[in-house]
C-alpha cells in the first residue's frame, strides 16, 4: 500500500487539467430531469445519495474513480477495519467500526478479540439499562432512575447529544422512550448548574464520561454533580456510572454504580456507537433502539467497501468534497438537515470533519502543499432560508452545501393548510433551494438576480428511524476517513488542541509573562 | 454624502500597499504585555474590546482611521439614525437603534414620531406582560399562564431565542424569571409537535411574531398551535398575542388577545430590541430586566458615534474585520463566547452578519469588484476546544476568531478544584487560547508544531447581565452597518432569499419540471 501526497498524484494532475462544469448549464432544462435520475447512488437503510446538483458529469466521475483507485481509498479502508495501525501518529489501530459489526478478519490487540470486546462492553451496557429500566437497580431509596445525565466534552458529548435529540421525539411517539437525557459538557460553571437545578436529582444517574479518565471538564463537572448529590443528601455512587479505558482512574472505582469501557482504538469523535454513545442511548432509548442505529451504521460500513464510486455514496461524497476543495477552491460547507431533530447534527459533524482533516501536515509529519478540510457549518431548514441563505444565494463566495430530507416527519403529527401539510412545504422548500442554488435566476435588477452554479448533494430517506440515523452517522464518518486518505493526512489524531491545554495550565499556575500574563489579568484569573 | 465602492478609494489603495503585520512577533515576548494594555476600547456597561490578538499595528490603525473618515461612516450612521431612507433598494427608513433610545434628531414617518412610536408599543408590551403576572389576564379557566411560546421564524426567531437563553439562568438566581420561555420556527411539523408536547397548554401563551403576517411557517405554526389548543379544549383567542405590523392580517385581530406593532424601518434580524423580542422577554423576565438589556444597547450605540476608531470599538472590530476579508484573504469568521448562556448567540450573529453583507451588489444594484460579508459560525467554549479547535489551529486557512469572556459566572455556584473555580479555568482556557493562536509553538516534529499567526479578538465584560447582553447585541449590529458602509452594499434588504420560495410554492402547486419535478418526485411531493 502507498501512502503518497494527494499532489504527486497522476489523477491530480488529470483533476486539474480537466475541464469545468457548468452546474446551472447542466440542470437547467429538460435535461435536468434526466440528470437527477441517472446522478444518484442507493445507501444503506433505503436511504439515496443525490449529487445532481455538484459541478460533475462522467467525465470527471471517471477521474474521481482514477483518483479513488489510485489513492488505494478501498485497500486503505480495508487495512484500517482489518487492524493496521493507521493512527499512525499515536501509533494507533483505528476500529470504531467494529463498534457496530465485523467487516473483515477478526482484529486481535491487547490480547483479546476487539469486535468480541465492543460487543461485550455494549452487552453489558444493555443489561444496565434493562435493570435501571426494570427497576432493579435503582437509587437509595429503592426508587427508580427518571433521567440520565451524560457528563462529558467532544467526542463524549457532540455525537451522543445530537443522537439523543434525533431520536427523542422519535422515542416519544414510538413509546420507547424510557429515561430522559440531560448532558454537561463546558467547564463554564453555569451549564452544570443549569443542567442541574432543572433536574430530579433523587432519579438522576449520572454517566460520566472520559477515555483517560483526566479531562478537566468532565472531572470538574463530576465534582459538581457529586456536590449537589451530597447536598441534596444523596450518596453519588448510588447515582453514577463510568464509560471510560481499563486503565483510567475511573475504571473499577467504588465511586460509580459500574464501569463500561472503551480503548485507545476508538477516537472520540468516531465513538458515538461505542459504549460512550452506547451507555446513555440505551439508558434512554433501551438496548433495542440503540442496537438499530448500530445497524444502520453497520449497513452504511459495508456499502462504503464498494471500489466503484458510483455504487460508494460515501466515497464518491468524499471525493466531489475534494474536487471542490483542491480545485474548485471552496474552503467552507455547509450542512443543511431539513428535519428539526437534526439540529445538533451539524455541530458532531463539525467537530468529525475539522478535528479529522484540519490538518497542515501528512500522515509522515511532512507539511502538505493543499488544502485539507474545510470549515464546517450548519443549521436545520427552513431556519436556515430565513438567515444565512443570503450569502449563500448571492454572497461573494461560493459555499457547497450537503442537503438531508425526509419525506415524511417523525412524529406524524401536522396539519394542512392551503392544500398542504408543513412535511410537504419541508420537502418543497428543499427541493426549491437546491433548484434555486443550481441555477439561479436572471433579472435585470442585479439586486434580485441569482447567478447560481453552487453546488449541492442530498442525502434523502423516507423517514429518520433508529436505522437512517446510523446510516447518516457512519456516511459521514466514511466520508471524512476517504477524504483523510486522499489527502494523506492521519484523521484520527489532534495534536492541535494540546497547546491550549498547556498554556491554560500555565495561566491556572500562575506561571505567565508577556501577553498571557496580561490576557489573564485582563480576565482577572 | 458620498457612497462610493470601496474599490474607488484612496485609502483602499493604501490598505492595499501597506505592509502587513506579523502579529505572532508583535505579540511574543515582553512586549507582548504593553501590546494587550494598549491595544484595548472601553465599550459600555463597563466592557472592553481588545485587538491585541490582530494583525494591526499603528500605522495600520491609522489608515483604518482613514477609511473611516474617507468612507464617511460617522456621516452614515447619523444619517441612518435621523432618518435617512438607507434601505435604497426597500425604499425604508432604517430605524432599530430609535427602538433602545433617542441618539438624533426626532425621526417623523408615517405621520408619527418614530421613538415615541416604539417606546408606546414596548410600554403596552409592559403593562401587558405586568398584568400576566399578576394574574389580571388569565386563561379561560381564570388561571395563571406559566409559559410564554414564541412563534416565529428568522429574526423573529434568533435573537429573541438568543437572548433568552443567554439571561435563563441569570433570571433564575436573580429571582426574576417570570414564565418560562419556549420558541417554535421550523415548518418541519416534528418542531411545533415536539415543543406543545413538552408544554402545560392550560397555562400557556403563544406570542405570534411575523411582521407581514404572511410568513409561510409562523402561519402554519400558528395553526398547529391553535389545533393542539382546540383538542385540549381550550380557546384560542385567549392563549394568543400577535407582534406585527399595523397593516397585516394579524392586527387588531378578534383572534388574539392583543396584538403589538412593528413597522418597516425595523429589519427581522435587527428586530430584537422592538416588540419582536420585548413582547416574549418582558414576559419571561419582566419589563425592568427587558429595559436594562435596552440602556445597555443605547449605551453602546451612544458610544458607536466616536469618530476616533480607537475610541470606538464597534468600527474598529468593522475595519480590521473588513481587513482581514479584503487584504488578508480570510472568508470565514468564528465567534466564541466562553459562556454557555451564550449558546445561541453564534446563530443569531451568522444571520445578522451574513443575511446584512451576504451581497454581491453594491447599493445602487452595480456589481462589487471585491468581497463582501464572511461565513459565520461558532460554538461557546471551553466546548469547541475539543471539537474544531484542531482546524482553527493547524488546518491549511486562517480563520479570525471573535471571542467573548466574562471575569464572573451568572449562577456564581462554583467548584474548586487543583486551587481553581471552574470559572478560572474556562478564563485561562480563553486567554491561553488567544496567545496559543497568535503566538504559535516551535517543535521539531511537525505534527506537533503550531504557525500561529491566528488573528483574534476578545471582547471582555464583568459579568453577563442585561446591560452587557444589550451592549454586545448593539455592537455586533454596529459593527456589521459600519462593514456594510464601507462595501457600499444595501445592509438591510434580503433579496437572496426570495427565489426559493417562489420555487417551493412551485412544487407546492405541482407547477414543475425538469430538475424541478424530479427532486420534488425524489421527496414524494
Amino acid at each position: 500500500m502507498k501512502w503518497e501526497n494527494f499532489s504527486k498524484l497522476e489523477s491530480y494532475k488529470k483533476l486539474a487539467g480537466a475541464g469545468r462544469v457548468d452546474v446551472k448549464a447542466e440542470l437547467s432544462g429538460e435535461n435536468g430531469a434526466e440528470r437527477v435520475k441517472n446522478y444518484q447512488v442507493p445507501m444503506a437503510s433505503g436511504m439515496v445519495y443525490s449529487y445532481a446538483a455538484k459541478a460533475v458529469d462522467d467525465g470527471l466521475i471517471d477521474i474521481l474513480q482514477e483518483l479513488a483507485d489510485e489513492a488505494q481509498l478501498q485497500e486503505k479502508y480495508e487495512a484500517l477495519y482489518n487492524g493496521e495501525v493507521i493512527n499512525t501518529g499515536e501509533k494507533r489501530l483505528v476500529l470504531h467500526q467494529l463498534t457496530r459489526g465485523q467487516l473483515g478478519q477478526d482484529v486481535i490487540a491487547d490480547g483479546e478479540n476487539k469486535r468480541e470486546f465492543y460487543a461485550e462492553q455494549q452487552s453489558r451496557a444493555d443489561a444496565f439499562a434493562r435493570k435501571i429500566h426494570k427497576g432493579e437497580i435503582v437509587n437509595e431509596n429503592g426508587e427508580k432512575f427518571t433521567t440520565a445525565v451524560q457528563v462529558g466534552i467532544g467526542g463524549s458529548d457532540l455525537g451522543p447529544r445530537a443522537l439523543y435529540l434525533s431520536l427523542e421525539s422519535w422515542a416519544k411517539v414510538n413509546d420507547t422512550l424510557k429515561m430522559e437525557a440531560k448532558f454537561i459538557s463546558n467547564v463554564d460553571p453555569d451549564d452544570a448548574s443549569a443542567v442541574l437545578s432543572g433536574i430530579d436529582l433523587a432519579h438522576a444517574l449520572f454517566v460520566l464520561v472520559s477515555k483517560s479518565g483526566t479531562t478537566l471538564e468532565t472531572l470538574t463537572n463530576e465534582t459538581f454533580c457529586k456536590d449537589a448529590l451530597k447536598k441534596a443528601g444523596l450518596d453519588p455512587s448510588c447515582h453514577m456510572v463510568a464509560v471510560t479505558s481499563a486503565t483510567s482512574p475511573l475504571a473499577n472505582n467504588p465511586d460509580y454504580l459500574d464501569s463500561f469501557y472503551i480503548d485507545d482504538y476508538i477516537g472520540g469523535r468516531y465513538s458515538a456507537m461505542s459504549a460512550v454513545g452506547g451507555v446513555i442511548l440505551a439508558l434512554a432509548f433501551g438496548p433495542e433502539v440503540f442496537a438499530r442505529i448500530q445497524a444502520g451504521a453497520a449497513d452504511a460500513d459495508k456499502a462504503a467497501t464498494e471500489k466503484d464510486i458510483r455504487k460508494n455514496a460515501a466515497m464518491l461524497d468524499a471525493l466531489i468534497g475534494v474536487y471542490e476543495r483542491n480545485f474548485l477552491g471552496y474552503g467552507v460547507t455547509a450542512v443543511l438537515p431539513y428535519s428539526q431533530a437534526l439540529s445538533r447534527f451539524p455541530a458532531h459533524l463539525q467537530q468529525l470533519d475539522m478535528e479529522s482533516n484540519g490538518k497542515s501536515v501528512n500522515r509522515f509529519g511532512e507539511p502538505v502543499d493543499y488544502k485539507t478540510g474545510p470549515v464546517i457549518f450548519g443549521e436545520p431548514g427552513t431556519n436556515g432560508q430565513h438567515s444565512f441563505y443570503q450569502l449563500l444565494h448571492q454572497g461573494t463566495d461560493i459555499v457547497p452545501l450537503q442537503f438531508v430530507g425526509f419525506r415524511k416527519s417523525q412524529m406524524e403529527n401536522d396539519v394542512l393548510i392551503e392544500d398542504s401539510t408543513s412535511q410537504q412545504k419541508l420537502c418543497a422548500n428543499v427541493a426549491a433551494q437546491i433548484v434555486a442554488f443550481a441555477c439561479g435566476k436572471d433579472d435585470d435588477n442585479r439586486n434580485k438576480y441569482f447567478a447560481g452554479g453552487r453546488p449541492s448533494s442530498i442525502i434523502v430517506g423516507d423517514q429518520l428511524t433508529p436505522e437512517a440515523l446510523g446510516t447518516l452517522l457512519a456516511h459521514f464518518e466514511n466520508k471524512v476517513m476517504f477524504q483523510g486518505f486522499v489527502w494523506n493526512v492521519n484523521s484520527f489524531d489532534q495534536e492541535g488542541v494540546q497547546l491550549g491545554k498547556v498554556l491554560a495550565k500555565r495561566v491556572l499556575a500562575g506561571d505567565t509573562d508577556g501577553a498571557l500574563a496580561e490576557y489573564s489579568k485582563l480576565l482577572d484569573i
